[in-house]
């Protein structure tokens, strides 16, 4: 009954930074996230899932740059579908991570969790953020969080939970680190500078998302944007901190200096090392040194687990732009180079953090609870892999039956299932039958690995030809011209109808399939 | 920087008709998923995946009930953040189906997609429909459709499909039964009873959905349905299609007659029977009789690959509610009973379904591309298999370890990361270790088989204390007071450190874990 009416035609057309996915990706995706998920289940998180979208009130807004309108999250009203209802629609918004579902989720359920509540999550969120290449308006995220846990063992083990994802996933000690810090200390560096206080909130989120950008704009673009504001490349201007030049260049002595000790030998040394150079940058704050200690505690913990050098730095520039961290943050960085759009060599950079973030339930409680977690960027840790070659997306094409005569569909069908009903990946070719060779077209690029052919002239010995594709297209590059290949008909094998299943099976073996 | 302002806390609440879903059923969940998937996969289907939300125009509106406002479906603006863009959102609503944007997506690649196109796909779609028990606003479909095949082979296909998923789910023949029908037959019959042409066809819609709901409502509520309406039972009116008694009296005797004759015999004829009785619903009608020849041809291919009485039968009932199909249509139906929420017994009814839906590519491209394809509801279907006893969700619990002398998690942490790195769940206990009580009922509650305890007895003996939590609650049973329990302590055993691996093993083995 649809219209086709061509003036009301619709485009056949997605809104920007959306996209669809293909089979080698989507393959090579659920295998990732399988490895993923294994990890995840060896550390006893369990799964669970919250909905899209939620009260936009109870998912909060702690996304960066909201001062652009609509920015970051896609909001609509929810209109219930009964009559007294329809007047009084609350705004709903999709999410736009998992932690801020999981807070509610907590909250809701505070009395019935095991606590401490272990959980972890997999699945899609959206941003209304400007796309770009490889930026989605809609990703995917793998999160683990530990929710009732105070202590720092919790959030060593989600730096170790990073480290050991890295591994499972085959990327190779020295491709990646995770790179730790805590919010306390940075919070304690602004006490230093004279930027405690509520009146200086906002420019200590300013600040905080400036510092979070180092990677990405050098330290000229932090300089700028800790100062009067910086100008992007298409134009686009974001305003800064306006902080006097003293407090920027204390700011950049902390990014500036090597706190970070790699590989600089075999006891906690280096580390400590660093963590007393730090003592100066938090001066006499005592939420400073707390931050402090709490990392010395993390080394302590990674240090005897075997989480050293090789896997992990303290590095003063992580910070995180997310809103809601209050102790550990951390991210799992990927050191290899990579090619930018523009083709200059860029370091991969990060795949995934997290950190500690104790009030964020208690938005709704009253009542803190603290809580730690580490989430992975689904998308651009599968580019990562893809760059290391590292995916693993190979699945045989179908074994496809051919149709020669058009009234032996049935016959043909029954093939088919014999070849299923034993195991082996296997369709009907079921476009217009009428020219062969668009069936064999189909097959090649369906990377089938063999057809199976019955004419008339099989049928009255009760054959089949099975003419294996692979082997086919090497004979057919070697051969010199097509009068030999005719003569020859390569890779081609008539054998008995009852022994198709153990012929067919012999192709895919010769093959590894 | 949470905001813990009493007054403005937010409700931890979600919109009604969305929910968590917790670790028992999603790993039933996902154990069921991929048994569908290698069903699809051995039919040569590939994966494909759109995005969740897309252009309202090219989701079009093939839901029921379009009568009511914003019913159906989901929708807001999409105000893409750049500043050009603010003033020009253009509507986007949240997919209430995987067969729209599959439609939209084979316009949008018609060149480079292999023909016939064949796509699995699995996702939440999202209905704003009202919710009641069971019934969500957030659902998961598992899709497999056949993009370009003209050939009935392409509908037979569909319905083995789904029969073979039933079967590979483990739903006993007898607890299922495909049931087929055809757009075409039900159009003839509508021919036949006057309600041909343009001018019609809001009316044969609304009898399409009365047909639609006699599984539901029973003959009396189709037959209200198709004359002046019917009120339901929380008293909401729904218009009826105001036809004449002659034109309800022919619908439901079409309706009433028994066609389909389930296990009748061992060769074709039962089938053929029911087919020569329809030819009288459809007289003379041209789009009638091609129908019945249809259903004739799948019905053959059906016998010869031994999908038979035992699996598939052809019953007028079923015509599907969405607008979109143009021949086949079929369901999965569960037959087995179960009670519904008044504690009476009801058959479970369909899990899934689907059929031929020529015009969808069309409304694009105004080429015609046919098209056939097999939806399965998901939550539906994980309900039945619940009521089965077929759900496979065992995992067991993480190996706790616990924390007996505070400052040496980092020993404990050693221990856990001894078990994890040779294959075993586990966990350090996160919690506060003050009340060793409380680590064990977090066990319990965990579903954990056993947890390691390490004291400073037995850390001076170089041993752990494993405590077999599956054998101590039978013994604990099993023993009449305190004092035996405390003086045998059942389940429990000490043994060298160096041991840990192999004896925790000891005990999963124990349990066959």
């Amino acid at each position: 009954m649809a219209k086709t009416n061509k003036n009301a035609r619709p485009q056949p057309r997605l809104p920007k930074g959306l996209r669809d996915i293909e089979a080698a990706e989507l393959r090579a995706l659920n295998t990732m996230l399988e490895k993923i998920r294994s990890v995840y289940e060896s550390y006893g998180f369990e799964p669970l899932e919250t909905p899209a979208f939620e009260y936009t009130d109870a998912l909060g807004k702690f996304l960066p740059d909201q001062d652009r309108p609509n920015e970051g999250v896609f909001s609509f009203q929810d209109v219930q579908p009964s009559r007294e209802q329809i007047d009084s629609g609350e705004w709903v918004s999709l999410r736009y991570d998992l932690t801020a579902p999981l807070a509610r989720c907590v909250a809701q359920n505070f009395q019935t969790l095991p606590k401490p509540f272990r959980r972890y999550a997999v699945g899609r969120v959206w941003r209304n953020e400007k796309p770009g290449p490889g930026r989605y308006r809609e990703f995917m995220q793998f999160d683990a969080d530990t929710v009732g846990a105070e202590s720092v063992a919790a959030d060593a083990e989600m730096c170790m939970l990073a480290a050991d994802t890295m591994e499972a996933l085959g990327i190779k000690r020295g491709d990646y680190v995770i790179k730790v810090n805590n919010r306390k200390v940075v919070d304690g560096l602004m006490e230093t500078i004279g930027l405690a206080g509520e009146e200086n909130a906002a420019k200590r989120l300013t600040v905080l998302r400036a510092i979070d950008k180092l990677d990405r704009l050098g330290p000229e673009g932090v300089r700028a944007l800790l100062g009067e504001g910086r100008k992007d490349e298409s134009g686009d201007f974001t305003k800064g901190a306006n902080l006097t030049s003293e407090q920027i260049k204390q700011i950049l002595s902390y990014l500036g200096s090597e706190y970070a000790v790699m590989g600089a030998g075999n006891d906690a040394k280096g580390w400590d090392a660093s963590f007393d150079a730090w003592k100066s940058v938090v001066g006499d704050s005592e939420v400073g040194r707390q931050g402090l200690d709490e990392l010395k505690q993390i080394a302590d913990l990674l240090w005897a687990s075997r989480y050293r050098y090789d896997k992990m730095s303290f590095d003063s520039s992580v910070v995180r732009g997310l809103d809601y961290y209050t102790g550990l943050v951390f991210e799992a960085d990927l050191t290899f180079e990579v090619k930018d759009e523009k083709g200059r060599p860029v370091r991969f950079g990060s795949v995934g953090g997290g950190g500690r973030y104790d009030d964020l339930v208690a938005r709704f409680t009253g009542q803190k609870v603290p809580a730690t977690g580490f989430s992975i960027g689904v998308s651009r840790l599968q580019a990562a892999l893809t760059a290391l070659g590292r995916t693993d997306s190979a699945v045989a094409g179908p074994v496809i039956v051919t149709v020669m005569e058009k009234d032996r569909i049935a016959d043909y069908q029954k093939l088919v299932q014999t070849l299923r009903s034993n195991g082996i990946r296997a369709e009907l070719y079921l476009g217009n039958p009428k020219k062969f060779g668009k069936q064999l077209e189909y097959a090649d690029k369906r990377g089938s690995p063999c057809v199976v052919i019955q004419g008339p002239d099989e049928r009255e010995k009760g054959e089949v030809t099975l003419k294996d594709l692979i082997e086919g297209a090497k004979a057919a590059a070697a051969i010199a011209n097509h009068k030999d290949w005719k003569e020859t008909r390569p890779a081609q094998v008539s054998v008995k109808e009852s022994n198709l299943v153990s012929e067919v099976r012999k192709i895919l073996d010769r093959h590894g399939l």
